[in-house]
């Protein structure tokens, strides 16, 4: 019966996963019941459970997925032995861009942690440190060639990135600003807040 | 049948909304009844009704309450006639301060907004947008000064803030740095973000 694999799991899997998505998003984790995703999706509900094995694997699934493609899109965006103000300033822009392009994860990965499993929460947790430790690596460069001043890059690293990821919140297309400038702004305000 | 006033709603008021706010911080608002409230504060589902109208009103008690107090809190101890940079240092202690005491609501205000009526949501909205430009207009007045060298004052506001409540997500009592040394890092991140 539970095929993960083949035609069947191509074609609904990414479906499942974007509905999945887009009802958690706008309804909450708690609200959404496996049978109104199925229905979105178009399937009986018990084919929901070829694909996955509970609603929370279902969630984990679309927070390890976005962390995986956050931390691999960064990795292959990163400027190769760049200095560190070119690195921070190309992490700035990317953080911008690549969650505005997907405000809907994110904001689920801020919101709905506190529905994953224990074992579950320890994975995303991990991944949410690797991709700040790459930051903090940028911070902890730059200090140390004295191009940054900065009492704390712990406390840095997550300034910027709650800052950053702010923008989301309110950000609207089409509104005063280009997304181009947004990130402008950005990158001198945390140029300049870590002394640079 | 409906007394808002009087002993018996002083008593369980205060109960019921901090039932309320730990259920729906714990399990999201959509996912708490009206039921597990009442059995939580120890009283029949009924007697709720005799406090609020419908579970939105209660979220929105909450979220209202919220942003009156905080709004109140800061106009009561920003420092009268200070210098931009006296006065942007104070907002910068006073928001980590209220919003690491108050974890549950904050969490709520930024989670929940998408369960409030239209009507409500605008109330929020603009009690948000008063606590912005109390911001703001410290920015304004040291960009006016020459104190503050800031490409564009509305999306520092947004930064900042951002920047402040993001304390909420890392910060745990007892780590490795207290409150006071948290806002003093943050105080130097924030000033010279701003260019002073």
């Amino acid at each position: 019966m539970a095929r993960k694999t083949g035609s069947h799991s191509e074609i609904t899997g990414p479906k499942i996963r974007a509905e999945a998505q887009r009802l958690f998003a706008r309804h909450g984790f708690a609200a959404v019941s496996m049978r109104q995703i199925a229905a979105a999706v178009g399937v009986q509900a018990g084919a929901l459970y070829l694909y996955t094995s509970d609603k929370e694997a279902l969630l984990f699934d679309l927070l390890k997925t976005h962390m995986d493609e956050l931390i691999a899109a960064w990795r292959a965006e990163a400027p190769a032995g760049a200095e560190p103000l070119a690195a921070l300033e190309a992490f700035v822009r990317f953080h911008i861009r690549f969650n505005l392009e997907r405000a809907e994860v994110v904001f689920l990965s801020y919101m709905e942690l506190r529905n994953l499993s224990e074992e579950n929460f320890a994975v995303i947790e991990g991944l949410r440190k690797t991709y700040e430790t790459e930051l903090e690596q940028i911070l902890m460069a730059g200090q140390a060639a004295g191009v940054f001043l900065i009492p704390d890059t712990k406390l840095a690293t997550m300034a910027i990135i709650a800052m950053l990821t702010g923008v989301n919140t309110w950000y609207r297309e089409g509104g005063r600003l280009s997304r181009a400038t947004v990130a402008d702004i950005y990158w001198d305000m945390v140029r300049k807040a870590v002394g640079a």
